[in-house]
């Protein structure tokens, strides 16, 4: 089984591959948008363990939470390879990728993202449970949730609004690792795979462009 | 700060290159020696990230403890590297590096790898502190030592020994990284350096040939 996995949620590219013999984790950072670096790190690492698209039996996809444009770029270069070869693809939830780094912390993780003024994209895990699915809240909110926890961490590009009631993951923790995503693929159940066309972002807010959209309409709520 | 880090010193090649503004970490498994693999591994990331190898600033090496001709295959190549270019290197405890994977828990973290009959190779970590330095052990040694400890968790292929003492590391956490080299890379002081001559693996036994010369000399112990 062949399995490509690629997150496109973070500041940073996680692309795996994994299959019988060799198992190849790529996590790259850098100043270029992931539209300009995705295809080319794909090739790279495709080259590198001798692999061709047509060769993959399982896309593994990152679908957020996250910023929304790396999302798409990721989420439309895996539709378009599974596609063109009629394969199966596996949504991820960012999120619970993330947690997988802090996967010896004995307590709560808590992920938290900066949104608009006020506002935190949030979820939970704990022994690899999700506690609270990713959706958005106020911060006010999640301060409360986390007071009610035994030994919370948080992680995440908002969670220094939190140092004073939990403690903080190290910064090299922060980002999707591809190492996470396909080892939620190994374990993940056959019938999570879905047809390409399926593959969604995980819309925890609705788009400024949305808004204004909704705003312009008569009777808008 | 150009930093090209590599640790073989485990099945997994761990490489890693990180400046200003790039940052790509490459950990891959596969059924090839690492000796077969090693440099265009090399060469396929600074290809990536357009950069030469004379650019690199510092070159950090993971020195064992681990297999041996792995070890000596990646001190080697980055031997040759900064001695072409009058680079210095920064040696690596790789256990400290595999340590890291477990950074989350908040007990002690006991890397057990196999060693000849009855015996284990040992270091343990707590709050990223060396609590017992790498070495040679019987496995009762090690075990009355698990029981004196609080919380441990046992990381390495030798690991199953000590199930009923401590929890297991999960097995996707059991190879280098090479974001942890480069993390540790980052918070070494400059001290730290050699000259890349001085490089060497961390031995911790006698090599079968080493006993078998010595048994050959005459008064040898």
């Amino acid at each position: 089984m062949k399995i490509l996995a690629v997150d496109t949620s973070s500041p940073t590219i996680a692309l795996g591959y994994s299959d019988e013999t060799q198992h190849m984790f790529v996590n790259y950072t850098g100043s270029k948008n992931h539209s300009a670096v995705l295809a080319s790190l794909i090739r790279t690492l495709l080259s590198f363990v001798k692999v061709q698209v047509r060769d993959i039996d399982i896309f593994a996809c990152g679908i957020g939470p996250g910023g929304l444009t790396g999302l798409r770029v990721g989420i439309a270069t895996v539709q378009g390879m599974a596609i063109a070869h009629e394969k199966k693809v596996l949504p991820v939830v960012s999120s619970q990728a993330l947690a997988m780094n802090l996967s010896s912390w004995s307590g709560e993780i808590v992920i938290a993202r900066k949104a608009r003024s006020g506002y935190v994209y949030t979820s939970c895990y704990h022994d690899n449970e999700c506690i609270l699915k990713p959706s958005i809240y106020a911060i006010s909110q999640v301060r409360e949730k986390i007071l009610s926890f035994k030994k919370p961490m948080v992680l995440g590009d908002a969670k220094s609004l939190f140092a004073d009631v939990a403690e903080l993951a190290p910064r090299y923790l922060e980002n999707v690792r591809a190492e996470n995503l396909v080892e939620i693929a190994h374990s993940s159940p056959e019938d999570a795979l879905i047809s390409p066309e399926l593959l969604e972002p995980l819309y925890l807010q609705k788009s400024i462009a949305e808004i204004n959209f909704e705003k312009r309409q008569p009777f808008s709520s």
